[in-house]
């Protein structure tokens, strides 16, 4: 299979050219990226020097036709049009932007400040979170591959809502992330001495992410849950904890049960007897889930952990890649999750 | 005035020399060490070299007569009875640990491992957290200094609960710390290597610091509310921030002039505009207080910074000895936290 | 004294203002900053809320006529024609770019890409390093205060190349520095993602402090001594660290001797027992010194710490304005440094 | 294969088993720590879970007979003792520490404190650096594998001294070094709080890397080349740079020429166009180089970079397996190392 990467140079695109380069059934046949156009992998990213890849040249436009399948890392807006264009050509797309992930047409403009043209397109583009739409992807030629939040929540909060034992209408979600989360370009409060040591909230009561989880638990349950979600910035590069609380029934050990059985034949979902740590799964694709309950006050308080570049974007885009071509969905991810992993 | 500082070198002793060291109404009189006992101050921690108190010597046993404010570093258990022994004889106490923060008694062997001897003490001291209780701070012989998780938190839901506006018998806070205040020892998950890079939630369902948080809700409101309490660990020295999310039936304007009024005479709460950063306290007495509602959800987000060994601890409880001993309750705090917040 | 600081939303500009604002005989009259003309300290610099001077407006224009001091953290090359301005006007100037920094005038082109203009002046230029060049800068009307590395490498070299106990005519330092040294505009490899997790050399054959290296050595001595100069990029916000090496005859006892006795009676220059730290002295005006030698070689190692911020720039600043205006060198400047040292 | 991994709990252990776990042709047949014999793997190291050596239970024992080939990541006095027993035994052994590193048995005592036993051993054991003693280790039953420093070092000044063209008798070298190489046992200045934001020299004139270094120079050279070594912690986990400076009279071009054809079919040496950055190779065994001369001072700069626990250990170790079990030197370490950089 030949992919071509349209968003090469960003953070998102050169990790997903780390996951398939070590691909055996896939070859990264076309890098675009209009900043680095013309010049060699390599020479703009030293650490894939004398890797198999690193004389492959950035191209400035995308060759919609030669390809098999096209990873897109683009900005929302841009990729709203490209995307219609390859699934018009019959493409496989899978799309890390925001670009197809809610299915209300309407959140465009109140999210992401534009108004979306292809509603049609819309409903036929199925949210790559594999754990919950997997049969969904197994025949989509379109998916949108889930923001980083929504991922580590969502996996946190499936099986508890599609057992129905949440209790209540809200949600309360807080979550941390390392700043590579933001992209690479650069701003003044991500420079290096101003990031440093500092740790804070941001977009406390309106972020875009919120109605792209809303509307998946919407879809799952038939029910409007609301999620109040606050993210916090910390000081990493990598990695995304997620901390969820609801109300519930049931007894600490129905819960843990709950979660066992929903994940117990997933490939990348880990349930761990401790608190989750983000480096413990920085590098792979695999989630970590700690399931408790609070018994003092009725609330499930559940904690997932995973890399936002990861299973938050690139690997997640390359497990649903797996899934919309027939192959076994952990091929040569799992093993690249399991090596990959730092310690210490 | 002359102090003596017990369990002076760990990272509460030690900033409390910092703050101690430009009051000049105050002479540290003694500072006690087991583990440094006869070495001088700048020997063990050399960034006191060429400062007013660095021949000062550790020493090995509190001479319990001598001085007039005795702040105590100490482990919790430990700290039980020197409070009652020092109190006895009619010192004035600031005792840092958690030996006399939880009015009841019976809380001790379950969070804290000990039984507890001395009711009738407990009923008198004082909880040191000025913008609460500064008027029995005034007249207290014992001051406990609150812990930093109740600190921040506290005065992000204090003008909430003391007006009645949370609606509800939980608040849910999610808080982020640095390492720092997890003390001085170290231990295998504190290394560099290992902490490096590494965030994680702790205690999520039962940590030491939810009961006294608890129990000065219920003495400013009367009612039982829990707090649903998830601590997490980020890697930084210092820091702290507090997420507090609980239901109110108040518009935002209302919510927002409701802290604005409550702490609009504070000389140490800082009501931003923007979520607080903990670069922005780091160093100083300051608690940054950012008020927000969520009018999806009806709740209020409330969220709070500050440095977890400032007015999380050791600058506290100076300000807890100016109130105590009748000085302005920001002398020399003030100017000292103006200029020791660092940018970058 | 009214100041003026002209560039004061730099971070060499904010240290100014933290160490000005404690400073009892100086007023912050003015301060300059083209990108955020019109609004005030507090509202750019969240940590100045609640500070003296919170409410001060950032101005466009330097005032050239109603100040006594003027503090420049402007580019090099708009520095050269600002300080010709203001000392013509007769004011006292403390410039801390390079522009007036190296005597010989045929350096600016090669080293800063601009031709100098004006020779007399820089003639007249006092270096400000008040341990060399106390006694000029006492009757200098402009200060070029040193860059950050030549400060930590010539205290480190001082002694010895004043005693002329160097052998050979070439030292070779090698300098690990924080990344606010690179100032506060925003660069791809600064962005906290690719900075974190990182270090590296650079420039490492040809960095613009070289000559200003050379021609303060040549100016102690009279020899041409060269300096082998390799500076790294550390993953920290400030603190720098110089490691000196030179041929040497004298015995370690000696060597050790011959800086002990030069420093003696330096306020901010602390000879240590064991190689300093960074943060031992971030925050301060201090320069920590480990003399060495290594007796296998014969050669002398001289390790130094400071803040780049700090005696690499701004509190060094103020340590010139000082001695510029009569007042005792370390006037409000060892206290602050003293107290705002944090540890850990 | 099997091998068996003795001291596989710290982090040089560890990261053994992550490389090993990746190679086909190698079964990891027991794990040994005394602290957790018993454990199951993935309980002490939870990235572990769900990866294929997960159940591995550490053992308290050394199976001396069992196995084919064993690596030591032991203190230095213990396995002195072990690795004679295990080649006495007929054994492969591949040692990490420096029990067997420098062939003077006389510098034992000096710089590790111990008296060694086994000088005829000694005599037999081969310096594990492929790129310089690749025939040796092809016929070695004894690798003693290098130090992460000498690695770093000896890389940069291979091609100098193997063509005699550094002029003088001493080189000198500074190095930047991760946290993690100072090894998994805690101590107080490796305290999060207190490594936090530091950096410093440290064992600046006597560090034991020295003599390792100076043997091999002499080995290569059969001169007496000093090293004049500083050492430096920075703040990160992973990751070491050496810079070296040696006097010489080539000119640039044949300087970069000497390098680039002494290395051009080593596969893990990549010779890169600008000073490498640790980032660029934590996770992998490639070791950067950059080449340059300063003109001015007639001196060689040379810089390396590589992962202290990859090239400065465990993957350096597994290399040497390769080459002394006749596999091609590069199988598995070479597709590993391409994948397992992460970028940012």
């Amino acid at each position: 299979m030949k992919v071509s990467i349209v968003g090469a140079s960003g953070y998102t695109g050169v990790e997903l050219i780390r996951y398939l380069s070590f691909h055996k059934d896939v070859e990264i046949a076309q890098i675009v990226s209009r900043q680095f156009s013309g010049k060699k992998l390599s020479s703009v990213f030293p650490h894939f020097s004398k890797t198999p890849y690193e004389d492959l040249i950035f191209e400035e436009d995308v060759d919609k036709e030669s390809f098999d399948i096209y990873f897109l890392c683009l900005p929302h807006e841009p990729s709203v049009e490209l995307v219609k264009e390859l699934t018009d050509k019959g493409k496989k797309v899978i799309d890390l932007s925001a670009a197809y992930r809610i299915k209300d047409i309407h959140k465009y403009p109140e999210y992401y400040g534009f108004e979306h043209r292809f509603g049609e397109l819309l409903d036929r583009a199925v949210y790559g979170l594999p754990e919950i739409f997997r049969k969904d992807i197994e025949k989509a030629n379109l998916v949108a591959n889930p923001g980083c939040y929504p991922t580590a929540t969502l996996l946190a909060l499936y099986p508890g809502i599609k057992e129905e034992v949440v209790v209540g209408d809200t949600v309360v979600v807080n979550a941390l992330s390392g700043i590579s989360g933001a992209g690479r370009s650069v701003k003044q409060h991500f420079h290096y001495p101003e990031a440093y040591g500092n740790a804070y909230a941001y977009n406390p009561t309106k972020h875009r992410h919120t109605p792209e989880m809303e509307d998946v638990i919407k879809r799952v349950t038939g029910k409007e849950i609301k999620v109040r979600f606050t993210p916090h910035i910390i000081p990493v590069s990598r990695g995304m904890i997620s901390t969820v609380v609801f109300n519930t029934n049931l007894r600490k050990e129905q819960l843990v049960e709950l979660y066992r059985l929903e994940y117990r034949y997933e490939p990348f979902v880990r349930i761990v007897p401790q608190p989750p740590q983000i480096k413990n799964v920085v590098g792979s694709n695999f989630c970590d889930l700690y399931v408790d309950l609070d018994e003092r006050t009725g609330q499930a308080v559940i904690i997932s952990a995973i890399d936002n570049l990861g299973k938050g974007a690139s690997s997640q885009a390359v497990q649903n890649m797996n899934i919309m071509t027939g192959l076994p969905e952990d091929k040569y991810l799992k093993t690249l999750s399991e090596i990959s992993i730092l310690f210490p």
